[in-house]
């Protein structure tokens, strides 16, 4: 059976020596945070997911969650004691303000949370997540009175969250959705309509769950600017707090699926349902927006969480499988065969995966960051410069972070040879549940778009001038440094690369809008590849200062073997992203 | 629900326009393979696929198969009946000789319906081809009693063959084997062991069930040089052929697998089993290899199949879905939104999968005809230089093919968006089951170790220089041809690539081994990307010879696809070849 261990050394290095947390410690949030402090915290949250959710992870899948003919749901066993523990800890409302039970602290250890809740059982974590997201979108856009209906509940984990988007019809094109909100008279609506793919949408691990719907006003203009969010509670709230009635929202199906099985995946009916509208009228977009990026950069850490536990497994099972012998002769001579880590192949395997996964860990943690700076900074162009960043970066992270961990899942599995596709084995699984993040929130083509469209361009380029100046500067302060040579000069010809993608893109993209489509995902890991390349300079330059241990030693050798090995791709993503439109738009639709 | 066609046009027009396989009429089997006969096979073929097999694969692995306390397996419902149709139609047989009742046509024909078949249900596919190979291993080292007793029934598809090699303790490593054989006096031996990942292992479809098992006679060599094949049927043949007594082998359990659930994956528990040797004493692992190397072709079909299939129902699906517009205004105003199709990054993933697809194609089957070739030729030079070429590309073949099938299957799922996660939907099965394609047969990293540590050297390197030679001669005689050189230059210069990388590990291998190593698998991704340069060069070649037509045009435009986006990743892969070990061998095994 596979095992976990949360990758605490690493974050508290990322922390500490690379982003140095401790000077933000004038922010609201931050001011506790010293070393031990998170160190604390982290330690018991790690302990919390290996011991508690992880031995949950495979016997969830196995069992999946079911469905009753009256549409109640029922998650695998041991879920419910779990989740208990889980809100009791206080999890759910980790970065929530302390007004409503929350403990206020950074976004950054929440994103460190979700690497280690979805590491140890992706399922388990998607019900709080969502919680979080939906708290997210409330603290924003929710009236005083619906932020003290709900918040407090939800901050304690009492009541659950979700998200209703997608319909059959609409997933992508929210313009298309078709669920209508007809107003009753006394500010609440009848909401009617079928969504699907909603994620957490029934279960029996909390008392109330706390739809946010996007829907349509009747006489709403038509696309996306007739979109409105409500807020629709599966019990409707008494005055005093307590519950009420019913509400006509119900599971009209669990969705059987490729993976995250514990999870519910439902199609929710309303017929009727009471909601409430939160924000303004044709606004919903916006305000669910808000979620979406909380949670595009959650999904980004559950890709990562994935990508690490399966090569924690692998790399357990290269050590201890024996099998042939190394190559430059026998290294364990009285055994049998020699463990197959011995063999370049493997180590490359591994590498690789450790390169992706420790400078994942080091952007996402850096861009989780930028949205505590947004959110609490007293000054506004550190909070302008911090959301430009968090605006770029989301994407990359979502995507690429997500993709890395599919294929270190896909190359973790390989390792076990015929083992790995072998139910009872495990490590299937982590391939099965890492396929989702590239999809939700936002399919990863999505992604892409989403950069090179909106971001690349918004306010003129000023995010992404922003970040090629920073890292220009920060190329140009280190590159006679000869200790950072390695890490350094490869990064100064990847960064060339993504400038001259980004100029091509400006001179092809505007009269072309099909150049930038036909580049977009190449564009998206191009600048993937660089960011993650100038993670690990930053992360060479603090090992460099920490000194002889063997933890900085093994992390200068893995940022030369990302500086050597994958960095070099982006002369590749360059090559197509100057190709253009011509060849991939060439074929008529009816050829394929 | 996903549906199948079978690409009989891309066969012929390999067949015919690019392989020419009427210039080998003067072999036997070769005599009647007029395109006009070749059409009528592959139709009926074709035909049989698509409307047989296919209806059959989501079903199949929703009930997989099922083993009963008494050690009996249920296939599918529907598997026996569509057995019973395709043995019956002779597809089993259909490259087997004609004295043991096949149809004695052409491997490069038969390795065409695997790709069919593969594509309409690849869990189906795996009881007749395993007996293909089988039959092939038979055929090469079986006495001719052992000829007489196993191979008309066989062929005949009224029994069905197996390849008993892993244990749980070996895989890779065969000379770790412990099943043991013990001369019963009358030429016959008792096998007793345990083998496990027994494909095919038990079923209800044939009456029979012949075992191909290695065991380890008392008393042999340690190691490799110590292992015999030895013949090993579920049922006893009496001397007239009836079926005798029920043999001791019997499936003692089967895995629960991440996919091709209708295929029964069985331990294989011999307790005493009655079994008779294949060729000659500790010799079995040059006899087995007989069955692998078939067996690794007919996998890379499979790879190449499930890549397939799966780009034909993402392409249907994109013209189908209405979601968003295209970046240059409305296509279809009248509707709610445009076919996806319409979006360049969409076409990008089409493009990228029809490239693949398309040019793994043209690879796999001139590396069938070799075998062919090598079987057929009254030509002792021929048949050496077909053997040559053979041995170099199978490696290749079953590694890239599979690759490639996977990825286009995630790519066609992504295309889904969520849709492709729900199991209904039905293509997240295509990804199940691709991904086995990359383990069995000689998991992929031991495809690359072939390839570098035993192909490129054997024989003082005569298979590779004869390729490069080859590769070079064309070159030369297409390179001034106007025509042609949109995709002749980029292969002139990966083809570069392919020698330097060469040459490095020539100079750079012999003495650091692990340098090897660690370049293996990016050398083999290097050599498949020239390799199916090369095809798509002779495809555009004989694409132009054509004339006009939309399937010529189409060809083309494929063809400038795959040498401006994707050929040019061989500069990365040389880059990495020659990085070397040193950063891939730098870290301690403990610190993973």
């Amino acid at each position: 059976m596979p095992s976990y261990k949360a990758p605490v050394e690493d974050v508290m290095f990322l922390l500490n020596d690379v982003l140095d947390i401790n000077k933000y410690n004038n922010l609201p949030g931050f001011e506790d945070v010293s070393p031990e402090t998170v160190g604390a915290i982290l330690g018991e949250g790690a302990k919390m997911c290996e011991e508690l959710l992880q031995p949950l992870n495979a016997s969830g899948d196995r069992e999946g969650c079911i469905r009753s003919d009256d549409g109640t749901v029922t998650t695998p066993d041991g879920f419910k004691p779990a989740y208990q523990a889980y809100r009791e800890g206080g999890w759910v409302g980790l970065p929530a303000p302390a007004e409503y039970g929350g403990a206020g602290l950074p976004a950054v250890l929440n994103s460190v949370m979700q690497e280690f809740v979805s590491g140890a059982n992706l399922a388990f974590g998607m019900y709080p997540g969502l919680t979080q997201g939906a708290i997210a979108a409330l603290l924003e856009h929710g009236s005083d009175a619906q932020k003290q209906t709900y918040l407090p509940k939800m901050v304690a984990g009492e009541w659950t969250g979700t998200m209703n988007l997608t319909e059959p019809l609409c997933g992508t094109d929210l313009g298309l959705i078709r669920t209508k909100a007809v107003p009753v008279g006394d500010g609440s609506y009848k909401i009617s309509g079928t969504k699907i793919f909603i994620s957490a949408g029934e279960h029996d691990l909390a008392d109330n769950i706390v739809h946010l719907v996007l829907a349509r006003i009747e006489g709403a203009p038509a696309g996306t600017k007739g979109i409105s969010l409500f807020v629709c509670p599966k019990y409707l709230v008494n005055a005093d707090g307590s519950l009420g009635a019913r509400n006509k929202v119900s599971c009209g199906k669990i969705e059987e699926k490729m993976g995250i099985h514990a999870n519910s995946t439902c199609v929710m009916n309303y017929e009727e349902a009471i909601g409430y509208l939160v924000g303004t009228e044709n606004k919903g977009l916006a305000a669910m927006f808000v979620m979406m990026n909380e949670a595009r950069l959650a999904v980004g850490m559950q890709g990562l969480a994935l990508g690490e536990v399966a090569t924690q497994n692998a790399a357990a099972y290269a050590r201890d499988r024996l099998q042939g012998r190394a190559l430059t002769g026998a290294k364990e001579a009285d055994k049998a065969a020699d463990p197959i880590i011995v063999h370049p192949d493997v180590r490359r395997t591994l590498m690789t995966a450790r390169a992706l996964n420790e400078g994942g860990r080091a952007l996402a943690l850096a861009t989780a960051l930028q949205a505590d700076i947004h959110r609490r900074s007293p000054d506004a162009a550190a909070r302008q410069a911090a959301d430009d960043r968090l605006g770029l970066m989301t994407p990359i992270v979502k995507a690429i972070l997500t993709e890395n961990g599919l294929q270190n899942a896909i190359n973790s599995q390989q390792m076990f040879g015929g083992h790995g596709y072998i139910a009872e084995v495990g490590v299937e699984q982590f391939v099965r549940d890492a396929r989702i993040t590239l999809i939700y929130e936002g399919a990863n083509g999505i992604q892409a778009l989403d950069l090179v469209g909106r971001k690349l361009p918004r306010d003129g380029g000023r995010a992404m001038m922003s970040y090629l100046g920073e890292l220009n500067g920060f190329l140009k302060a280190h590159e006679a440094d000869e200790a950072l040579k390695p890490y350094i000069a490869p990064l100064k010809a990847s960064a060339g690369h993504l400038q001259q993608a980004t100029m091509w893109l400006m001179q092809n993209a505007l009269a072309k809008p099909d150049n930038a489509g036909a580049a977009s995902t190449d564009y998206l890991h191009l600048f993937g590849l660089v960011a993650l390349g100038y993670m690990w300079a930053q992360m060479a330059k603090a090992a460099l200062a920490k000194g002889e241990s063997d933890f900085a030693k093994n992390k200068l050798t893995t940022a030369k073997f990302f500086a050597d090995r994958l960095l070099p791709e982006t002369g590749l993503r360059l090559a197509r992203v100057t190709a253009g439109a011509g060849d991939v738009m060439a074929l008529p639709a009816e050829a394929f």
